[in-house]
């Protein structure tokens, strides 16, 4: 699928296994992968390091690291990620489509948003026209930015507000290739192109050796994924829930 | 016109004069104003003093500066205020509608992308559903950002992309008061509602006494939009241009 042979893409790499996932297709449609995470205070700063070590594994060409920060200390927070705020254990594994379930408090406010603007920034200034993102709307944690109503209104919003859009350039496109996969499905998709999920991180709430804790909202996704796709999860957990 | 009593509203200020305006009709239609500043690594940094000032005499209930790297050091750049670009002088003083001008380098690729996810998260956190910014379409300078179609597409992304939103909270609307306004107008405006213009600070490449240069994009702007409404500009300038 090599249609797309090094055209520059930003792909937003938070370092979990989505993410991983869609740097992956991305790669294997062609692109010239620039992944791009965030330090914005969140607690699972672990992901971080998993960032930069899937994004070396996955054949970036660049990854670049932005701060930002959304905590209360930065006039942010509200969110179990940046606040003092408990992050929810032992919830059902999975709330099903977006509509029926409550946002739960991992929300981080506009993160979504803001994460993609500053990826549409990065792409102006490079040249790239192409955003990926690993949001998926089946096996998915209740966020309202991970829906496709939101990508494509991103999407729309892009192609008004660039200079490189209004003068012709292009035509900004928000990939989100994973986003009516359920949790399997996307492992499966991951395994067939050579993710190393062993290198990823989802957990929420670690250890202070980065363990996963296997009772979160996205410890419990993923190891239901792993489960959906007859596969291991090769990361270690704290917890039975491993 | 005090419909909006206390109602809590996020204000991009930047320190100029379009800025400075809205605030003053955000205040006069009854919000309680959160004023939000961003130290992007501008050129122009005296404005985030000149913000300082605005928001004080300005009435907000708050102000705040965000702290993110815009420049090339920080992986961006691309523009004269965030680079090695020469800032153009003496050019037209208005260019006129959107669509007929070239975008001028003084653009910073998403920049009120980047500015209005912002203040939506920031908006989220405090509980606000009104965001106001100072862009007109107008006297204005070329950017794709200032027009009413990008307001529109954002103010849509927003009521997608929030927990607020999508949890019927309320319904988010991004005000652009000046939207329509020719320069002129913005400063009556402002005159009537008792704006200080003294504390604002508009140019692109100031002195470093902090003296407007009369002769980029903003100053040419600015002066004649004091000429249309018949007033004197209060900022010192360095060069005949004032």
């Amino acid at each position: 699928m090599s249609q797309e042979r090094d055209k520059p893409a930003v792909v937003l790499l938070s370092g979990g296994l989505d993410s991983a996932t869609a740097l992956a297709v991305a790669r294997d449609e062609g692109f010239l992968c620039h992944a791009l995470s965030f330090d914005y205070g969140q607690r699972h700063r672990f992901e971080l390091a998993a960032a930069s070590r899937v994004a070396r594994a996955g054949g970036a060409a660049e990854h670049r690291v932005i701060r930002i920060d959304l905590t209360a200390a930065g006039g942010f927070g509200r969110s179990a990620l940046t606040d003092r705020i408990a992050v929810p254990k032992d919830r059902a594994a999975s709330p099903g489509p977006a509509e029926a379930a409550p946002i739960p408090p991992t929300y981080v406010p506009a993160r979504n948003t803001i994460f993609l603007s500053l990826a549409l920034g990065y792409a102006e200034v490079i040249g790239s026209f192409d955003l990926f993102l690993g949001v998926n709307a089946v096996d998915y944690s209740g966020y309202p930015d991970c829906r496709p109503a939101f990508v494509a209104a991103f999407e729309r919003l892009a192609n008004l507000a660039t200079a490189a859009a209004v003068e012709g350039r292009g035509v900004y496109r928000v990939h989100a290739p994973l986003i009516h996969m359920t949790k399997g499905q996307i492992i499966r998709t991951g395994l067939a192109l050579g993710v190393d999920y062993s290198l990823t991180h989802s957990c929420y709430d670690p250890a202070p050796d980065a363990a996963a804790c296997g009772r979160c909202d996205a410890c419990r996704l993923r190891l239901a994924g792993f489960a959906e796709a007859g596969a291991t999860d090769p990361i270690p957990y704290q917890s039975p829930g491993g």
